[in-house]
């Protein structure tokens, strides 16, 4: 046994960065770091640059701290098997053990699960929702992700991949989704989503707006947020819109798992009050009686810190601690 | 310590009847009787005419059996309280600490839930969900109930009331529903929601049925599954009606928890291949992707057994269990 401190690497994989960092159990960041995935790359070439990363970071750590676990926080994770299978935005090929992989080259347990359910937990145990048993996280960037508390734990499912919130339905003739089915929830509660609503509302109605003068491609959250907060009328709309169908969805959740809260997260949770204001107001309006006044929405407190690798790094110390509890 | 067969009361409170039974760990009926509810009576009156038939039923058994443990479960049960709370087809009165009535009365640990959780509880110990740690019950009666098992646990969510997926929403516009709102599944899918459509469809069109000559009030489920057995089309319809509605809503329900099976149960679930074959084809239709061909759709293996009290007898079997394991 060493008296050194303990600490458990995270590992954040996105389409664009891979961010890995050390944590101790608090979750104080003690070193971390970015590389380019480079997504085009194969996996076989990904993972040499991804060791001598990590390598480096841990050098200057190795005489006061000991390394005793991985978290991965990945697209397309499974839990259950420690696999990242065929995520779409990266071009790495087929089903990775991705754990076994790192276990094999690392010799400390490994885990890993998706981004969003990584994030769950980073807020169970570091962030707004550490008394909580029973919360829903989702994630509002390009799409929307879920990851689902129930009891203190995260909903896996019977195939790993439970939480998928951001493909269920608000429309069945609605807007196409890149899945390939119509009205997901994810083409219209989204930082893509808002600006889909943002073209339409531009074509239904004359109203003056700055957001004419902008394209769709070139058209951001944060723009949108700020022409909101001047008064701009399409902006505003789109965000009455945007916390209608968020809202009424809310509701159906909440007669799911009945959750203490639901944590948003993401670039469309930077607009804060612009969303909450009409979500809270729709959620409510169409809450199942029983459900009235039962339900939080809160804003994530990770994040403006680094959330994906805590979220990685959580994972890490809440499976320790439940092999801990089985012991 | 007694070496008799120990054995636990389950008792089913239902509007109309309610049904109380000894049960061993093998889910065996050791013995089994039923009384009236008379739902207009306070609770003051209905308690001692309850203790009165189960001292009877269980007199014979004192000599070589040991009860250790009572299960019940009531509408709008609490499994945290142990408390039945304002259920709207009981004039009871308020909210009754039912559980600490019962331990008060027997001195044995007494566990409470709602008719669909035990329902749930009763598949997962002796029904088809034995081998399953994920699947959702779903009970299609006069309404539509549910009990959500998440990784082996009832799911009983921050409110203690989670799985009220008969209130999950089909359609904004659509049907009255007693909770006040409109288009709750439950207007569509359940005994009286298949009533409903076979109204509608009798509105709509002018073709030939049988069904035109029975009255809304008259009509039974048995009698709509008759008629589409022998052609009827009107009653044909109903059913491809009711099963693209219950597949698009179990297809969406999958994204959540991501489920080994949906089990149905109830009245309306009599009709087997009818409702199964286009709920199946419908749910398959509207599946995300990585779920497809992951969702079994069964029938409940105790319909026919006394499934309410077997129901309510495992949920004791399962709490005894679990503190167990936490001794």
């Amino acid at each position: 046994m060493s008296n050194n401190t303990e600490i458990v690497l995270g590992v954040d994989i996105g389409g664009t960065t891979t961010t890995v960092g050390f944590t101790d159990k608090a979750g104080n960041m003690i070193a971390e770091t970015v590389m380019p995935t480079h997504a085009e790359q194969h996996i076989t070439a990904y993972l040499p640059r991804l060791y001598a990363t990590i390598d480096a970071l841990r050098a200057p750590l190795q005489a006061s701290h000991t390394w005793i676990a991985t978290g991965i926080g990945a697209p397309n994770g499974n839990y259950f098997k420690g696999t990242v299978e065929n995520p779409p935005n990266l071009q790495w090929g087929g089903v990775i053990p991705l754990c076994e992989i790192f276990e094999q080259q690392y010799k400390v347990p490994s885990f890993l699960t998706n981004d969003a359910n990584a994030a769950a937990i980073g807020e169970m145990k570091f962030g707004v929702a550490q008394d909580m048993k029973d919360f829903i996280l989702l994630t509002l960037g390009t799409g929307l992700g879920s990851g689902i508390v129930v009891n203190g734990e995260l909903v896996y499912g019977h195939t790993g991949f439970a939480g998928e919130l951001g493909h269920s339905t608000v429309n069945y003739d609605g807007r196409l989704c890149g899945c390939g089915r119509r009205g997901c929830l994810e083409t219209y509660v989204s930082v893509t989503g808002i600006r889909r609503t943002v073209s339409k509302l531009l074509a239904d109605s004359l109203v003056h707006s700055e957001l004419r003068n902008i394209s769709q491609n070139d058209l951001t959250g944060e723009m949108i947020t700020n022409a909101a907060l001047q008064g701009d009328k399409i902006a505003l709309e789109a965000f009455e819109y945007t916390g209608r169908i968020f809202g009424m969805k809310l509701a159906e959740f909440s007669v799911f798992t009945s959750p203490e809260a639901f944590v948003l997260f993401g670039g469309l949770a930077r607009a804060k009050d612009l969303l909450l204001q009409p979500t809270l107001k729709y959620m409510e309006a169409n809450m199942f009686a029983p459900f009235h006044g039962t339900v939080k929405i809160l804003f994530s407190a990770l994040q403006d810190k680094n959330a994906a690798v805590l979220g990685a790094s959580a994972l890490a110390w809440h499976e320790l601690e439940k092999r801990k509890r089985k012991m």
